[in-house]
């Protein structure tokens, strides 16, 4: 277990998070009762991370839970729903936002009791089990990636995707983390990760606590390592993988891929199957947000760029399939094809 | 003529540049008398853009001259030595400084009048042609580059070629503005470029006193709008380009021309023929020079990175010649195979 949690549920009625914006500089956690609270620190990115979000997402449907004041349980279930339509808001991109609001909902309506404190219970406990679950992913996902990680690695990681982008332990960090505790002899080439620089401040900060050897770069520096021919592999998170294995991921990560294919290294995408949406066919299908200029333009309180000017900042981009090696879940490496083998992977859930 | 110069020779020896670590937010300039002070500036990227420091080198030879007490030529030309020797340790990746200061030295060389004044004179008249020809030179780029550019044309730039690059105007930079003014509808999609953030900064700052249209973004969201298809061309300046057409250029460059050509977007270089290095075969001999660590762990005064954390800043990245549509020079629009084409374009100068 890392040293700090980027959610949890406290007895009582809270949900404390970690809040990643101040990170590495100020270890502030924030505490929530409100879901409309919990919708906010999602589009402001107080935390982030599509499995982080998905429990979050969770935990703001215990606190309406926890604080209704519903003497009946169809009005319990009507709060619930509102509760739902306005966190399916915070963020479009990463599907495990709608994975967890889904399996809430579908464990709410599958409720028959006419208690509402049994209902109550019932709710907290499966938002409980969503976070719980997550860590055990990622280890699962850690142990799947061990035989693809030479003994002696240099690896490209872009963006966040450790304890602090999920309920703990981490995706694509997770993997990086399991190879050096396993004794593999570990070098991480962290891109920075504009604008948000989560590899710069999160990925450095997590590493750096746990001993692994690292550098950062920035973002456009990957592919002067990688044509050098130093880098064994490049493994990024996802917050959306779809049916034919095309990923939405970090703004970058497109780029990082071409280049890593340009140049034979291979490049994996770790991601649990909540990460993996089969409704949709292709990744053109997947909505990319824009977020404020703002996160551009400025560093900290530092202004980059002159007044008033364009600019834009999308925050994902889409990796066709064909630049990715495989797919590292909970349940095992997935290759191409992808619509086959996610078909049969997913499929095996029944 | 731009409203400001990236450097000048004021009369009674003095070098004035534009501290372009302040801009966009100061516009500060700094007046040197002695070259090892001006060497320190080209370290330090007071001046930057390999054209401009070819100038600067070329003054700070001017100054060592202005204000030498030799009352012989021999002690002059040994104080010029090494002065020579000093200015050449400043920066190792851009050729225009090398080229600049061999065509002082030459100039140097070539003067067998036995008067301190005549040779003072003459070399402070070298060094002021060298300025005033990288201006002609800019321009006959940008004229040279009009038939490349559509009409209604989305262009990416990457890292700042514009006047601050160089003595005025600029080279890819200058294109785009060049296209501006004659009338075409462009939109520039400014690659912020981390860690030093001159397009962020500098090339906004240019374009907007232009009235370009403009729009900064993050350096690894390149990639988006080239798979989006609405890009119709990239170009980027160079700080050498060797003899079979591999190019050194800022950071990123390369991870830039390899997702272009991925997307069949055509990728130029702009440069003038004083960036071209005829005795280096292949970009795998061109010097790359790391620098500090504290250009990617800090933005002005925020700081981004945990404390205490390793970094790898590779200032400029080699793209393969493969990678490239056409060199566009002040003598006319090279296409492959760049190896014979280059050495005809650089044969008819001798």
């Amino acid at each position: 277990m890392s040293a700090f949690r980027s959610i949890e549920w406290v007895d009582g009625g809270i949900v404390r998070m970690l809040d990643q914006r101040k990170l590495p500089h100020e270890t502030i956690y924030n505490e929530y009762t409100r879901y409309q609270d919990v919708a906010e620190a999602i589009t402001d990115m107080v935390i982030r991370g599509a499995p982080a979000i998905g429990a979050a997402a969770a935990f703001g449907i215990a606190l309406t839970t926890h604080y209704s004041q519903a003497t009946d349980v169809p009005t319990l279930k009507q709060e619930l729903a509102l509760a739902d339509r306005v966190l399916r808001q915070s963020r479009p991109t990463a599907v495990n936002l709608f994975w967890a609001l889904d399996r809430m909902a579908d464990h709410i309506a599958a409720q028959d009791s006419h208690s509402i404190s049994d209902l109550k219970a019932s709710i907290l406990s499966e938002a409980q089990a969503i976070a719980a679950e997550d860590v055990d992913l990622n280890r699962a996902i850690g142990k799947n990636a061990l035989a693809l990680i030479p003994d002696k690695a240099t690896i490209i990681h872009h963006c966040n995707t450790g304890s602090l982008a999920t309920v703990d332990y981490g995706t694509a960090l997770g993997i990086i983390r399991m190879a050096h505790e396993e004794g593999k002899e570990i070098m991480a080439l962290l891109d920075e990760t504009r604008p948000r620089l989560q590899g710069g401040r999160l990925s450095a900060y997590e590493l750096k606590s746990q001993g692994v050897p690292f550098k950062v770069i920035v973002d456009s520096a990957s592919g002067f390592y990688l044509r050098k021919g130093i880098v064994d592999l490049c493994v990024v998170g996802a917050d959306r993988v779809v049916a034919n294995g095309d990923t939405a991921n970090k703004i970058g990560t497109y780029n990082l891929a071409v280049v890593a294919h340009e140049n034979d290294v291979p490049f994996y995408v770790a991601a649990p199957t909540t990460t993996i949406d089969m409704a949709l066919q292709n990744g053109d299908q997947i909505d990319i947000e824009e977020r404020p200029a703002k996160e551009v333009t400025t560093v900290g309180t530092w202004q980059i760029t002159p007044d008033d000017i364009e600019v834009a900042n999308p925050a994902f981009d889409v990796t066709p399939a064909k630049y990715i090696t495989a797919i590292i879940t909970e349940k095992g490496v997935v290759y191409p094809p992808f619509e086959e083998n996610l078909a049969k992977l997913m499929g095996s859930d029944g």
